[in-house]
Order: C-alpha cells, then structure tokens, then sequence
C-alpha cells in the first residue's frame, strides 16, 4: 500500500505574519476532520501538524523568511478527489491570503513512496527524475550486480543494472553512436567487446561479419530486450561471434600476455565499472585500469576505443585525466548524444595510439 | 531561503512491530537533538513529529502495513554533511532493525523547495522531472503567457512557456522533425508557421528561400535562443519572409475567406495551444478549429501539415479524433522523436487533403 505525497509551496516577496495565514487556512484543515498539533520551532516559523482519518497526515510550515510549505500524505487508494480538492482550496485560500505578495506556487506531481513498482531513477548527476514505468519485467541478482528490466510506456523494456538505467529498446542511438554512427568498417576485423551484456553491439556488429568476441551476457536481456539484441544471445558462439560469461580483467591481462591484439576495443561497460577485486577499490583507478588494459590490446593501426560516460562537467574532466595517464600516450575524440531513455545527454569517447 | 527536503524509505515483506523499530532509532534522533512528538493516528501506525536545532524537522511513520518512511527537512545552508550522517545513521540503523524483512531502499535526491531557480518542470505527462537548471536568464509576461528562458549546463537556454518546456538550444530535432527531416522541398514554396516564435523553423527554412509568413515573435528568443534563431529574428520581414506578431485564428480566417492557400502548414504551436477567444473554451475544440482552417488553407496539392503531441496514448487518439472531424477528409502519418530537453518521447504528424 504506497503513500501519496503531495507538496504545494508560496514562495513570497516578504515575510508574512504567520498567525493571520495559519488561522485563515484552519477552516479547510477542520472541514477535512484534520486535527493540529502545533510544534515549538525556536524561533523558526510556525510548524503543525494535522492528523485526519485513513491516515492522512499534513504539515503546514510557515517560514519566518517568506516561505510557506504544505505536505500532504495519504494511502494509494483513498479517496483522491477528496485530497485534490483540499489541495486547490488551500492552494485558492493562500492566493487570498498572501495576494500581493506571491512570487511563485509550486504544485509537484504527487511523490508515490512504497509502490510496488518504483518509477524513480536518478540521473547519474543525481536528479530527480520519474520514469513512466508501469510493470517489473524481470528482477535478478547475478554474481556481478542487480538486474531488473522494467517495462516504460514511451521506451519500452528498461534494463536497469544496480540501480543504474543501462539501455531501453528505444536506445539504438546509444548502439549507434558506441559502434561509430556508420563511420567505421567492421568487415574482416577483431572486435572487443567490454561488457555489452544486452546484446545491442553484437546483433548490430554482426551484419558486417567481422570476427568477434565479447564478454558477459545479462541474463534477461535475451528474452526482454529482443528489439534491442534480436537472437543473437540465443547461442553463445555464432559464425563470427563467441560470448564469454566472465570477468573482463582477467581476460583482458591474459590478452596483453600472449600479445593478442584487436582492431577494435569497444568499451561497453556500466558508467562506473564494477570491481570484483578489493584491492581496485578506488572507481577511478579501477577504470583507468581498464582503459590501459583496452589500449594495450588495441592494434596500432587498429581504430578506437568507443566509451561513454554521463555529461557532468566534472567526471569528463577526470575521465581525460586517466586517458592521460594510461602506459602510452592517447589522442582522443568525443561526441554529445541524446539517448532516448537517458534523460540527460551523453558523452561517447573515441581514442587511438598516438 | 530553500528548504531541502530529504525522503528515505523502507518497504518491508510484511508488517512490523513499530515499538521495537522506532525506540531502536530514537537514540539517533536525540543524539541530534531532535524532540519528539507522537501522534494518535487512529490506528494507522505509528507517526511522530521531531524538532531540532536552525528549523530542522522530521518526520517518522511506520505504518501498519510494512513501510516506513522518513522526512528530514532542512534549511539549504544548514550543515548538509551533519544531515547526510543523520540520514545515513538512520539508514544503517534500520537496516539491522529490519533485517530480513526489507524488499526496498530508497533514497531520493533531495527536493529543494522553495528556491529562487526552480529546476522541476513536470513532462507534459505529468511526471516529476528536475532539470539541471543553474539559472534565469530572462522572465515577462506577455499578452498572451508567461515566458522564461531557463539556463541549463547540457540542453543550454531552454524557452519555457506557461510551465511547459518548448524547446531548448539543444534540441534542433524538434526543427528537423517538425519541417519534415529533409525530405520536403521548400524552394519557391509559400510556407505559413503558426506559432514558432523562438524563430528556429524560419532560420531553418530561409535556407531553401521560400515565401514565408509567420506569427507571433517571443520576445526574449531574439537575445536568448540565437543558437536556435541565428539572427532572423532580428528583423519583421526579409526577402522571403515576414513575421506578424497576431493572434493566428483571425489571420487563418482572413486566408480562408481571401481563399489564398500555402503549399505547406506548420503548427508550432504550443501542445495546448492557448485560446483568447472566451468562446472557444474547451481545448480539443480550439485545437479542432485551428486543425480545420490550417487544412482550409492548405492547397490541394500542397504536402502537409506538421504538427506534435507528446507520447501519451490517451491524448494522441484524442488528437487523430480531431483529425476525422475537419470539414475535408485529411489522411495523416505520425513519427516518434526524440527531442533532448523533453525528457519523454515526442510524436509529430503530418496531414493532407485526402
């Protein structure tokens, strides 16, 4: 049974005597049979409480700065009429009360806390986004990491790896922009693929018959993201095509050993990579690791090195930083694109052996 | 003075015992010098109100059927770390309290309410969204909406009319969507624009020297969308076009009685478009008036009508409703797009004389 939490705040040009406001919103509080408790703030503003019935909660805060914020929380399957309408008479009696001095209302969607299916994955900067999500597809825990494919009205089924949204089926933008927008020649040459456990790379990799080879599949992927991976994970070994089910480093140190190299490195690991070694524990060192092993297998004449990270100014700046510090010296080059799902642009990196 | 507002949730397999789970968090509470009020809630768990030190405030509820959740509100330049601690201590507190029982964690990010650049602009949907805005860069009321140009770091300026976000200096997808993605001629033709008053469909389309018409300028754009607008905004009227700056149902009107026709119709106009005449109050109605006469002023053999809606199944079939009821049969062909700073799939239309 989730809570419904609904938020109206007025934000104002000056301070506002909170005993007139307070008393002239108490008539809607006790039409709704919501009884107040009023807190002691210590000088901060006016704080209290209402408890109703069915469980409906509210807070009503007046900021002593010029700030007046409501909550409002109450089960899934009340009656949401009845709240919608105590929302907007509170929300048309603050218009009066505070007339004149009102420099913005703000009314967020509803808050849904506790549902069964969770609609809200952060961005990789950290905001605060809801998905369209109406059903759980598929929830695993792997050796690796969490799994869940989430089923999106507008994107189709959604691969969410802990936590993380990965790639949806409406994302052949995020396959086309790693694997070089059609500007790169796949026939005849060796391909790595680091991570690109959903299959995307490879089903679209192997129209240009290249030999290949690629590492961990996503269990689910192969029966949920088929407009993403189509049958290519049906077998693990193909004509030009042969999937390994294991860690990437180790087998990427056995590569730099017995001096194997590839024409391509196609780095399609999780924004953050996941470390299944203690002593790599720093995300930084870990992925730089990564990328010096990748560059290592990389054929002199060999084309790039796709990676990808989230759009923060920040991390780009530090994802440079390891580049610069990887066993020889790198040029790079990067691209902007809109992945559907991502809700926030998208960095994708080439880089070559100078 | 923002308020940040902090949520973090527990959902649990089954119901708990609220005495044991809040007297083993209460210490954490008191530590940070938060006191306590408890609720009768009618037997709707268990609710209590905490006050702390510089207007802090939480709220506990551990409701009967196996959720808790938890409100920590604070002012932006309180001491955020001592508040992550707070919320951290309480997560690993409860983690052990209900161990075993726990079917999910979560944390959002925090809302920041009440701040003088409001970063949430809900999808046309109706879902929560926080954009990465950093600030205002331009705010009026016209006669006919409220406009503001938002500055965000990745979609860059963002022209946001009435709440709705319109278009971004990002988003040169939605141009090329709504002006055909280059398969249309525009060369000689006469192109009448309903709406488009960022100026980013002219500046695209004077390329190819048609005669253009088209309606109502956003004051701002010219200054503030030059990524979009380039500097065609700069002037009413060039060799192959002429900006009018009126309400587009009187001129329609005047067209269909001239009976003069355009080989191509683009309604840019916002999703809802706005009415100022009072009789035309119901909003499909409006939108069915403007659909009739721009298919009134389109020539027979002219190539269409662009228009948009965003993805929500429901209002797309209103839409193609509306589509069937003009006074001339129309045949119509719909696509999918995905404009970056809209945050949800985009579906644009095109429709003729049948």
């Amino acid at each position: 049974m989730a809570v419904r939490h609904y938020t109206l705040d007025f934000s104002l040009s000056t301070a506002v005597d909170s005993a007139s406001t307070v008393s002239g919103l108490m008539s809607i509080f006790h039409e709704q049979e919501l009884t107040e408790t009023v807190h002691d703030t210590n000088g901060h503003g006016y704080l209290a409480t209402f408890v109703g019935k069915n469980g409906r909660v509210a807070i009503l805060r007046v900021h002593s700065h010029g700030l007046v914020t409501i909550d409002l929380q109450c089960y899934e399957e009340d009656n949401i009429a009845q709240l919608d309408n105590l929302l907007n008479a509170l929300e048309k009696k603050l218009k009066v009360l505070l007339n004149g001095n009102i420099t913005r209302i703000k009314k967020l969607p509803a808050i849904v806390r506790g549902a069964n299916v969770d609609r809200y994955w952060p961005t990789a900067d950290g905001r605060l986004i809801e998905y369209d999500i109406d059903r759980v597809v598929y929830e695993e825990d792997s050796a690796y990491q969490n799994i869940k494919i989430l089923h999106s009205q507008q994107y189709g089924n959604i691969l969410v790896l802990d936590g993380d949204v990965n790639l949806a089926e409406s994302d052949f933008a995020y396959t086309q922009a790693i694997t070089g927008n059609g500007k790169e020649n796949y026939a005849g040459k060796e391909v790595l693929i680091l991570g690109g456990g959903d299959g995307g790379i490879l089903a679209e990799l192997v129209k240009q018959k290249p030999k290949m080879i690629t590492m961990k599949v996503i269990d689910g992927c192969k029966m949920y993201m088929r407009k993403t991976c189509g049958n290519i994970l049906d077998n693990l070994k193909g004509d030009c095509y042969q999937i390994f089910i294991e860690d990437c480093v180790p087998l990427l140190k056995k590569y730099v050993q017995e001096g194997r190299t590839f024409d391509y490195v196609i780095n399609d690991l999780t924004a953050i990579p996941i470390s299944t070694a203690p002593e790599e524990d720093s995300t930084w060192e870990f992925l730089r690791l990564i990328l010096d092993l990748s560059i290592q297998v990389l054929h002199p004449s060999g084309n790039g090195n796709g990676s990808h990270y989230a759009n923060l100014t920040e991390a780009l700046s530090l994802y440079e930083d390891q580049l610069e510090k990887l066993s020889c010296p790198v040029g790079f080059c990067k691209e902007v694109v809109c992945v559907p799902s991502y809700l926030e642009q998208w960095v994708f990196y080439t880089a070559w052996k100078k």
